[in-house]
């Protein structure tokens, strides 16, 4: 079903083609986010000094961060969904709860009043 | 507060040193994780031939790629979190309600059973 594409995209000066199921959009996002990553790391002072070696281990060592920043962050979320499913469970349960009391007084509360009017005798009502 | 950091690390079999407001075993884990990356990439045919500069810039792409991938799916659980939210506001409002019309419920039949009870008279039934 899915088509395979190919992009070409310039990361750090250089024109690279990249090729997947992903949209072309999403390569040049890809490329964007390295390209601002590599602008970030250039301002850091001593940088420009650095072997091309090092350059690149910071540039890994720098998405690998936001890549675990962004994996605790979609942890801490799938944590706080599995409370809120908890909390609504209970809450629904709460309201069925809520429901069949109310169905109840008013089945008493009519079984009260209605003969009673019916016959103009309180006698009946229990 | 926070305590700087440094830890030593192998990453693609060279030792390096990273300083940071993490603690250690993130540092670990960091390095673990880019090399676990190389070794997927090793894997692959024809990467061995590639230029340093080339297989530098694979794995770059790799972590990037799992950082939008990660990042996407915080998001969606946020979503799923505004609409969870959504929906318990929704939940909690009608318990309130159901809450209140339960107590009117109960004064009602109170009010129709309790003068009856005590005049043995129907009429005082509204």
């Amino acid at each position: 079903m899915a088509v395979k594409n190919t992009a070409q995209v310039v990361i750090g000066g250089k024109i690279i083609t990249l090729g997947g199921y992903e949209s072309e959009e999403y390569f040049q996002k890809v490329a964007s986010y390295i390209n601002n990553k590599i602008a970030e790391l250039s301002e850091m002072p001593g940088y420009s000094r650095q072997p091309m070696e090092t350059k690149h281990t910071l540039l890994s060592l720098n998405i690998t961060d936001d890549y675990f920043k962004a994996k605790k962050q979609a942890e801490i979320f799938e944590q706080d969904l599995q409370q809120k499913d908890q909390e609504m469970y209970e809450l629904k349960h709460e309201l069925i709860s809520l429901r069949m009391k109310l169905d109840e007084t008013e089945k008493q509360k009519n079984s009260v009043s209605s003969p009673a009017q019916k016959n103009g005798n309180g006698t009946q009502i229990k």
